[in-house]
């Protein structure tokens, strides 16, 4: 069995990292790979809410979810995980905690956050109406060291997963894709897909 | 891929929990399973030190480890917890969210209870210095349909765990002890005991 990795996604919000994780996860499933996802938003909500945004706030979302990847990953277990992770010593730390850590960057200019932002997050920020928000009161130190950047304005999504795919082959945790699975494989990879709501 | 099945310890304080919950973890990987071990104080310690007692935050606590323990078990890996989960509609959740839930009671007379509380909880809460202390101010209902009860003022841990292991086998969730492992299952095995710091 292989130590699992863990793939984080860092960005402002609107930068595209629930989009791409998703994509990525599934894509990783149906290469035979055990994945799990876990969105920093989702978790928030679902799990510990009382949560806020303040800087210690995001330090703990963010270490919470990391312990459990480190779990995951030595039991064979890959994570993706969409979560701001906003400054760089959380970032850092990350790094140092989890033995196969990933760290992709998305960027994109304030035009298109603005543009894709259909809840309205980043005009009631600019009002005020909003606190801490990453990007307008509260900063998004941008990554020193990430493995792999893409500018999720000019990359498309299917662009932005090739670069993914290939970046994970590099660095040799993924394997040329299999022409055939067996039917217990298949079977398996439909039972991932499943419970992690792509099919 | 066999789903993973969480054997979740359930009693008051000082009733064993811990205790045996890290005997039967380190049994089950010596006997070739994959296993994780959660113990509800020190996530509380670690990850979420601002819940408390009550009964709101007895719930969250066992609900976030449930989160990640059928997450854990969707990927092969047993989990091993031990909490004191006190509620019969906490537990009756847990059985209902996780597919292969088996519940350990662990039963004690109050005088040994007492007997084996070295930090003084139990005194501090009878004279009201510790608020929300499960059998003394804070109910703890006894499981009404567990897997398995253990008495752990008569039974030993050696005749405890073989009680565990017993269940598990009848329930098809343990082979038979096998006699010999390849090399490289035995590293594995290392691997997993010095984990999770038993080796």
């Amino acid at each position: 069995m292989n130590k699992g990795f863990t793939l984080w996604f860092t960005g402002k919000p609107a930068s595209g990292k629930t989009t791409l994780a998703n994509l990525t996860a599934k894509t990783l499933i149906q290469r035979g790979l055990p994945v799990e996802i876990f969105d920093g938003e989702i978790l928030r909500r679902e799990l510990w809410p009382e949560l806020g945004f303040s800087s210690e706030d995001r330090y703990k979302n963010a270490r919470r979810i990391a312990y459990f990847c480190h779990l995951f990953n030595r039991n064979g277990v890959n994570c993706v995980v969409a979560s701001i992770a906003p400054y760089q010593s959380l970032r850092r730390e990350l790094r140092e905690k989890l033995e196969n850590y990933i760290e992709v960057s998305l960027q994109a200019s304030d035009k298109t956050l603005r543009s894709r932002d259909s809840q309205g997050f980043y005009s009631a920020a600019g009002r005020g109406a909003l606190k801490n928000f990453t990007g307008i009161d509260d900063p998004y130190e941008e990554p020193t060291d990430p493995d792999l950047t893409i500018y999720t304005d000019s990359d498309t999504e299917e662009n932005s997963l090739e670069l993914i795919i290939t970046t994970l082959q590099e660095m040799n945790f993924l394997e040329p894709a299999s022409a055939d699975y067996s039917e217990a494989e298949k079977k398996q990879i439909d039972d991932r897909l499943r419970a992690l709501g792509y099919l």
